[in-house]
């Protein structure tokens, strides 16, 4: 089974089945409890090409290649934005192809890590670029719910915020669409809704989806509400900003109105769009869900070494 | 005896008993002659997160984990400071809580790492935080003291320099108060005395000291010259630094003055506040202390992961 | 015979014979096929001071120290240049020196390593500084060559570019007066030619060399053309820059006026300086002469570091 990931790119969730994805969360459950070093990947080179910031997708990648033994090179910060001004994207990539045995890429541009998949002999991991694709994010949070509820079918599920540019929900969307959600809500301002793209591949793969403006319209029916942040700077004017910033702010209050079971999700970094009074509440999932990063990543980074 | 480390936030040397310093130094000593790579600490993350900058404290933290086998992950510079501005705080830390097994934190603010260790379920050690508290470069010095007399206690000391913001240079004086210094003479120009709340402990601690103005004042009645920088900062007039600056600055000929067993003492890095004469003169210690880094840190890291 | 690497500092290609460098080459072919991590270094920390940044050459010194065991610190980017600002240089390499088993710098200062390996008691590499010297890319540059080539004798070569500026191609040159190639063209635009310190030293050193203008009077003759970059910025006219900068773009054209066994080497990053038409073709060996790097630098660390 697991030779559906072995050398494989790992570009969009899209790219998967469910049966794939059992057999990574199958994987995932091993390492759950690990607190050893393992020698899996020992003498493999892992390369984090990080041209866009993301400290937490990067440290829980330089985590999960360490625990499993293998080194780890990074470009990231200031020097990977140099590196942009400089020499060619696919020159880099192909520096990194001849120094590692797997690279990591996030970038800012669409179709970035697809492209450095193409130039690479080595496998490349797609750790978020351009406005839809996020395919570990998606993973871990499959997983996570899979571990909450134990199962991914049957569930009512919101997602919450900018669906227009943020990749993580759009790839947890996609993500849900290999599973059959009893329902999917997606809630956001009328200027952030899903692109006309997304709208058509949802459609297409038969999800069950209804847009709205509002969660409390849908909160007293939903098991997992997705939260994702939405950015100021996506409003041309302050004004309509604050207007609808209130209503993408969840509380302990508006949880309340809900099921006992709900669970928050969160990809993190959360800025103010979860109530600091969620945190510590039975609601909370997002921090479990960003622990669960590293077995996920781990065992994403052993099958597609062939470690698997 | 170790168990007074074990799994414990190290925050402030106030914290700490001679006793325990005593423990931690028979540590160091052990490690001070080993070359080759441990792995007391094989398959343990040490996560630092450097808010404020300091190559050396980070470099020889890092180093010290990589001796004992650990794995290290690290946020520095620019990175640090993005986060600053988007997440908060205490996500970073519960980050870092879930992705590895002992966090070191370097802030400018005051209290961050004890609000640090609040947060985190793993230990937290403070590499200097706001303008107190720095307690393993107080280690370190004390360490360093014991090393070149024997003994901590009987022995006059002068601590030069910026007493007032300067965390390593309060540190070692809190330190002092474990032991039975002879004197400590604290000379600094009247703006950076030290502050009334740091006054009041050391008179509370039993410490006998006296402030002065100028080091010459006395320079041969001391064993132990404590050097700190004075930033230029600090001083509102440009003018007024430059009439105060050449008083604290540390020369061959000021030391000749002093006991022929004279040791300075600096916490690096320096600037121009010791004149590069000193650096290869019997009286310059700091190079040792600064070696001297490695083996506290990796002492004070194998008792506190209980690996003592 | 690796007695003459054994805790030596390396300045300079011209510190060395031919014999030396068929060691070293020797010792590089051993490790080109190793895909395990080695332990020949285990145990040891190798510190990474780029006080100018250099992606490339950063990571390729990490994963050979990695692939060897040894532990790796660095200094880069936005904190070198704040250690720059702060500390003196000497004092940096001093804490380097007792952190770590081996010292690599990185400055655009001339003679910066040179200084360093006075102050360190460890060994130190030069990774490139001020405008002449990068011992290593030479040693890499001339071992790609005897890989292709099987020898570097009798060859007749091309180094086009900056070459008053460029460490790179100056290295290069140096490290052919080493051997005995036919002839060796130095193309560029008048105001960058080689100085007269360099050619001075060509001359005492024997090497047939003859100084050009466009690389069109020689392509038919040479069997390695060394391309290099020319940067804007040496120019203070930018219509003068303008009206050179088309003869130093080397295209498929070109090189297909050439020998069919043409080989076209580049130190790397390259910009525009090379057509992307000549990537893919059988002319472009920069590619294979980054990926050298790797055994080239395991060789020299293992070497120098007396675990040859």
């Amino acid at each position: 089974m697991s030779a559906k990931f072995m050398f494989r790119d790992i570009i969009s969730i899209l790219d998967f089945t469910r049966e794939d994805l059992e057999t990574l969360f199958e994987f995932a459950d091993r390492f759950i409890k690990i607190n050893e070093k393992l020698e899996i990947l020992k003498g493999k080179i892992v390369a984090l090409a990080f041209f866009e910031p993301s400290t937490r997708t990067r440290l829980s990648f330089e985590v999960a290649a360490k625990k499993l033994g293998a080194d780890v090179i990074s470009i990231v910060g200031e020097e990977a934005s140099s590196i942009a001004k400089g020499e060619s994207f696919a020159d880099t990539i192909r520096m990194l192809d001849s120094y590692s045995d797997l690279i990591v890429v996030r970038h800012r541009f669409e179709g970035a890590a697809k492209y450095a998949a193409e130039i690479a002999e080595k496998p490349v991991i797609n750790a978020g670029d351009g406005r839809q694709h996020h395919p570990t994010q998606a993973m871990i949070d499959l997983y996570t719910i899979k571990k909450l509820f134990g199962e991914i079918d049957g569930l009512t599920y919101a997602v919450l915020g900018d669906l227009r540019y943020g990749r993580a929900a759009t790839s947890f969307i996609y993500g849900l669409t290999l599973y059959k959600p009893k329902k999917v809500y997606l809630v956001s301002p009328p200027q952030l809704r899903i692109r006309d793209e997304v709208r058509r591949e949802l459609i297409d793969r038969g999800l069950v989806f209804e847009e709205k403006n509002s969660i409390l319209e849908v909160i007293e029916e939903i098991d997992v509400l997705y939260v994702t942040r939405i950015q100021k700077e996506r409003f041309p004017d302050p004004v309509e900003y604050e207007k609808v910033r209130g209503s993408y702010i969840v509380t302990l209050g508006m949880l309340m109105k809900g099921k006992p079971h709900l669970k928050v999700l969160h990809p993190l970094p959360k800025v103010d769009e979860i109530d600091y009074s969620v945190d510590n509440s039975k609601y909370a999932a997002y921090f479990y869900q960003a622990k669960l990063g590293i077995p996920i990543r781990m065992a994403l980074l052993s099958l597609v070494l062939g470690a698997g």
